[in-house]
C-alpha cells in the first residue's frame, strides 16, 4: 500500500505550489515512490482525527502502516534515509546535505515566512510602511550569504540532495516579494530545481488539485 | 581527538545557555563525548575563516576530523545517530523523535524568536504595544498545542530523546517573556530537562565561559 499524505483541500496560494504538501510529493517523485493524497480542509485542520496525527493542525502529515509522521522536514529526512536519490552514500556529504536542510528550515524560512506574513497581514497597518523595509533586509542578509557560498555552482554541497530540495521550496516562498530577482544566481539556482523532472510531476499533482477545487 | 564546537566569546544572554551552543554541550554530555570548545568574537564570526565554516556567520559550528557542520539541529541528529542515548532503537519511534527535532526548530522556535526580537529590538517603536499582543499570542497557541500533546507525560514520546533536548531548549528561550508561567505543565516539562545531570554539565560548562569573560 503507497503511504498517504496530507494536503490543504483548497490551496491558498491558488496552486503555486509554495504549501508544505510540496516538499513530500516532490521528495516522493525523486525517489520514484507512489503516494496517495488526503485533502483536508481548514476546519477539519483543527479537529481530533488530524490532530491525532499532527499535533500544530497542519498539513502535511505522512502514513505509512503504522508509522505517522508530521513536519516536512522530518519526512522529507525518513524518504531520504530509506531511498536513493536524495542524499549522498559519503557519510560526510550526507551530513552536510542534512545541514543544508535545517539550514533551509531553521534560518532562511523564518525570515521568509515572516516577511510574507506581514505583507498578507499588516499591510493596512500603520507600522507597514516602517517595518517592510527592515524585514526584507533581514531577508536579504540571509540571500547574500546563501548566494556567496552557492558561489556560482549548481547545487549547494555537490550533487543534487534533499538540502537543494528544501532550499528551493524555501526560496520558492519570496515569489510574492520579488526579492529573488536581486539575486540573479539564486533565481537561477531556484529555476534549476524547478525544470527537474520530478519537480515539475509534483508540481502538476498539486495544481490539479487546485483546478478540480476551483474549475472556473 | 575531540570534536571542537564553537561558542560566544561574549555570551549576549549572561550564561543563562540559550545560545545554540547549549544544544550540543547539552547532547554531547548526554551521550558522553569529550568536547573542545573554540570561542569566537562577534566581528570573527563575519571573517572569512568562520564564514567557510558557518555561512551564516553564526555558532555553532562542529568539526570532526574532516568533517565540519553548521546548524544545532543537524549536529544534534548527526551525534544523535552516531551515539546511543538519544534516539529509540525502534525504526518509527525514532523517526517520530526526529520530528519534534524539526517541530522544535521550525514550529516553534521562529514564533518564540520573533517575540524575542520583538523584545529586545521593538520596544522603543510606535507599534510596540499593539504588536506585542500578537506576538504573544503567536505563541500561546503554538504552547497550547504542545501542552495538549504532551497530556501530563514526562517527555514527548516515551523516553527522553533529541526531540525533547531540541524542544527544551527552545522553550527556555521564552524565560524573558513570563509565557511559560501561563503552562504549568510546560514549565515542569523544561524542569525535568533541566534536572538532567548532562544538561547541568552543559549549563556550568558554558556559565564558566561567561564567568571567565566578565569576572566583576
Amino acid at each position: 500500500m503507497a503511504p498517504t499524505i496530507t494536503a490543504f483541500e483548497s490551496s491558498p496560494d491558488r496552486g503555486r505550489g509554495q504549501a508544505r504538501d510540496m516538499r513530500l510529493r516532490w521528495a516522493l517523485e525523486e525517489v520514484g515512490q507512489p503516494y496517495d493524497v488526503r485533502l483536508v480542509s481548514f476546519a477539519a485542520m483543527k479537529q481530533p482525527a488530524h490532530l491525532a496525527l499532527h499535533p500544530f493542525g497542519q498539513i502535511p502529515t505522512y502514513e505509512d502502516r503504522d508509522l505517522a509522521l508530521f513536519e516536512s522536514g522530518a519526512i522529507v529526512l525518513h524518504l531520504a534515509e530509506r531511498h536513493d536519490g536524495l542524499l549522498p552514500a559519503d557519510a560526510s556529504a550526507r551530513a552536510r546535505a542534512i545541514a543544508w536542510m535545517f539550514a533551509a528550515l531553521n534560518t532562511l524560512e523564518p525570515p521568509i515566512v515572516e516577511l510574507g506574513m506581514a505583507m498578507l497581514f499588516e499591510r493596512d497597518r500603520s507600522w507597514y510602511a516602517e517595518r517592510l523595509p527592515m524585514l526584507q533586509d533581514r531577508v536579504r542578509v540571509r540571500l547574500g550569504e546563501l548566494s556567496r557560498r552557492l558561489g556560482g555552482a549548481d547545487w549547494l554541497d555537490g550533487a543534487f540532495s534533499a538540502g537543494d530540495l528544501m532550499m528551493v521550496t524555501v526560496l520558492r516562498r519570496l515569489s510574492a516579494s520579488g526579492l529573488l530577482d536581486e539575486y540573479p544566481d539564486l533565481a537561477a539556482y531556484v529555476a534549476r530545481g524547478e525544470a527537474r523532472p520530478a519537480f515539475k510531476r509534483a508540481f502538476a499533482a498539486q495544481l490539479a488539485v487546485f483546478r478540480a477545487a476551483s474549475p472556473h
